[in-house]
């Protein structure tokens, strides 16, 4: 009986102190004398809010077809902060969470807005993510390094020689917001400065509309816009030109070189697509002046965030001294925003990286679009090769950013209404000084748009019909009796 | 015996009762069953890492004299991973940490880096901060509100309301890469879109010199730059003026009016320091272009955020048209930093609102400044009256940007080179289209750079002896037989 006693009594003095060890341990944990992964979030401590509210807004289902920005419940008053951030839609979708598809609505297949990657940074939400302290770099500039992030400079620099699309060794680089405002600086930085004799601003058709009103905009006492650069190839006597390559090209994908060869014509060459996503990458490119955007290059049109790779001081010089007068600048949130991306990309942990993620999506909306308009007698896409990569290090399929489709019927002139009676919105011919028997559709856009135009499509070239007035089948003298 | 050893028996059972209630509890806590402030931070997922990187990053000490920012940690390679983040210093100081004052360090009152604002933020890093999502508005339009976000142009509109500043009611707002950029837009719109006979761009001296700068830089078909707006006040044979008012004007923070009166000139104003913290608010301007920037107000330069408050609906579509073309609108991340921060003030809930700090900063540096001035011989300031405000309702005294100094001796003609002699760097009189009897000392740098101007011209007036060839004190004709 007295065993027994002690026995019990020695088990609930052991109970006690296996008891009174796992309170110390606890009390331990509790004032962080262990750090494990879980119990440092706790320290966390004027970060918490923001990331909290980060963490919300992200969390609210849009059904896969729209997504909340942190940005619609940023409110002041309460009526207001009561409704909190809500659901912005994808084209054609509505609805409080983006549930309802409105099947009447026209196709957008005009707008060159690249959310084609937007799913790629959700799938890498902690890594793309950034944190801004109310007091972040609140200077006009950037200690030692005047507007630009050298820090961003050497990540550019980095970014070039892993994708092997332009040299950058021994060149100077230049930010600007967007590359909207490069095209106007270095414009102004090649032109003549003599306003009796004014640089001729000339592109190659089809070209990129923004050029051209731009250029007509800012017309400067230095230089005019010219339609065609081809107009221009044997006139010696004209110095002052400015060749505008868009290389790929906007709208067609072509890998366009400079026309102009006199010693004294100048290029730019806009490098926006010139990235694995759109192209085969054959050498690094090594041209004077070559531009680069965020917005086509990982999607990030908002930032408006572009840089300018220059070979020639003065030119670098000029265009500085533009951004300084212009803007001051790039805004420094953009610059950081531009930055955290990099990393991300450049270190490309990820199961797929953004490169893979951007080639595949391209290539397989250009197959599926190419498949169904290859049937087609109605209309036609440009020809793209396939190509080997020296990125890839593979031969890869054609993926380009626009298709540049034509209709083939002799009276179907505006090829824009053609579609536009089927319900599908692209952007005129005329628009790049290009006929209208050609439209360009947008292939940048999210899968809802993509999904959208191939469906219409689709039925278009299925109800197909061979056309009773089909010009093709008439002999030219034959017309002459009608 | 058999009682002690009931009542021993007894006390261990309770402890143990005790001890297991606590870990019962503890255990409940760790799997989140009662959810207070500190377990929740918990639930954070992909935000937990940017937030604590940004809070890592604001612990780091620069022992008052500088700070580290997050983008000098966002680093790739190992060598300067390890390095991590590091201190930037105010200007005159150096070191791992900024321990180091460097004596003989010229004192920094060029630069008009609004950093007097930057410890009311680093107080207020909970509200003020933001996390921004991988994919936060990727696309280059709002939805529904083209480059503009609503909600912001909605907190602006509330903001002039709350200072009454400006009237906004019935106005359009346009936003800009900063004010640099909406200048430009200004002048362009208000144009003569005439080449043959070109607008004048006219403002009053002393003017802000990057006007002059910009306007003949961009010089268009349409305008050209000239130097005083007095010279045209009676010439009405000119329709095509531009006056640009400055008000309160920098550098020497007068309230300027415009001076033409002709129904045809017109007017830009440039309020960007038409706020409480440097001026009295007597009632809310209502000119027909009024501009704004971040900068001056809450010291957030680097953001490159500006605004303009425009009556005419053609002058508001042209500054547009030229903004849209120039940069395609401003940078979204630029957007979101302004709406939080606007945030910050309209609800100001902190025990000292950015209002009064920022009064009470310039009003003290003024203060001490205009003591040690006032009794030399050698030096004035610009003469600022108290006066009535209607946003703090009670009388204010002065808080200039900036101190607009004389030098008094006649023989004394550049002034800045009296004051960089004492280790002073300020900006000349004739970048402001003024004698270099002046020069600008800004005041609203960091408070090392204030604090260290304060010494530096405290030892020069202490220096100060009456000038042997003192010009003020010899009549004229004496001269003549020197």
């Amino acid at each position: 009986m007295g065993k027994v006693r002690v026995t019990k009594n020695l088990s609930i003095l052991l109970l006690l102190v296996c008891s009174l060890a796992l309170n110390v341990l606890f009390i331990l944990k509790r004032v962080r004398v262990f750090d494990d992964e879980s119990s440092s979030s706790d320290e966390l401590s004027w970060s918490r809010r923001p990331a909290r509210e980060a963490e919300r807004v992200a969390a609210i289902s849009c059904s896969g077809h729209g997504r909340a920005f942190i940005d619609s419940s940023l409110v002041v008053d309460e009526e207001e902060e009561e409704e909190g951030p809500v659901c912005e839609c994808n084209s054609c979708y509505a609805g409080s969470h983006c549930q309802n598809f409105l099947p009447s609505c026209p196709v957008n297949a005009k707008s060159g807005d690249p959310l084609f990657l937007e799913p790629f940074w959700m799938e890498n939400a902690e890594s793309s993510a950034m944190m801004v302290a109310g007091w972040h770099r609140m200077s006009y500039t950037f200690k030692d390094s005047g507007y630009m992030s050298k820090q961003l400079k050497a990540r550019l620099r980095q970014m070039h020689a892993i994708v092997g699309n332009a040299v950058t060794e021994g060149r100077y680089i230049i930010f600007g917001s967007g590359s909207t405002q490069l095209i106007n600086a270095a414009v102004h930085a090649l032109s003549s400065h003599n306003s009796y004799s004014p640089s001729l601003v000339v592109p190659r058709i089809p070209y990129y509309s923004l050029y051209k009103q731009q250029t007509e905009f800012f017309q400067e006492v230095e230089y005019k816009f010219e339609d065609d650069a081809s107009l221009w190839m044997n006139d010696s006597a004209t110095n002052n030109l400015i060749e505008i390559v868009t290389s790929p090209n906007n709208p067609d994908g072509q890998l366009n070189h400079a026309r102009l060869q006199h010693p004294n014509d100048k290029a730019i060459y806009d490098r926006f697509y010139y990235w694995s996503h759109f192209t085969a990458i054959s050498s690094p490119a090594d041209d004077d002046i070559m531009l680069f955007s965020l917005s086509k290059f990982i999607g990030h049109a908002g930032t408006r965030f572009g840089w300018a790779v220059v070979k020639d001081e003065t030119v670098f010089t000029r265009m500085s001294r533009y951004l300084t007068l212009n803007t001051v600048g790039v805004s420094h949130e953009s610059q950081l925003r531009a930055l955290r991306l990099m990393k991300v990309i450049i270190q490309g942990k990820e199961e797929e990286t953004m490169f893979d993620f951007g080639y595949k999506t391209m290539r397989n909306r250009w197959e599926k679009l190419n498949d169904i308009v290859s049937i087609s007698k109605r209309f036609s896409l440009q020809n793209i090769e396939f190509q080997y990569c020296n990125f890839f290090h593979k031969i890869r399929a054609p993926s380009p950013a626009f298709a540049w489709l034509k209709c083939l019927r002799k009276e179907e002139k505006d090829c824009h209404a053609v579609l536009a009676a089927a319900n599908i919105m692209g952007c005129r011919g005329s628009t790049y000084g290009a006929e209208d028997k050609f439209v360009r559709l947008s292939l940048v856009g999210t899968q809802d748009d993509f999904d959208h135009l191939l469906h219409q499509v689709k039925i278009l070239i299925s109800e197909e019909k061979p056309n009773r007035f089909d010009s093709d089948h008439i002999p030219c003298d034959l017309f002459s009796f009608l």
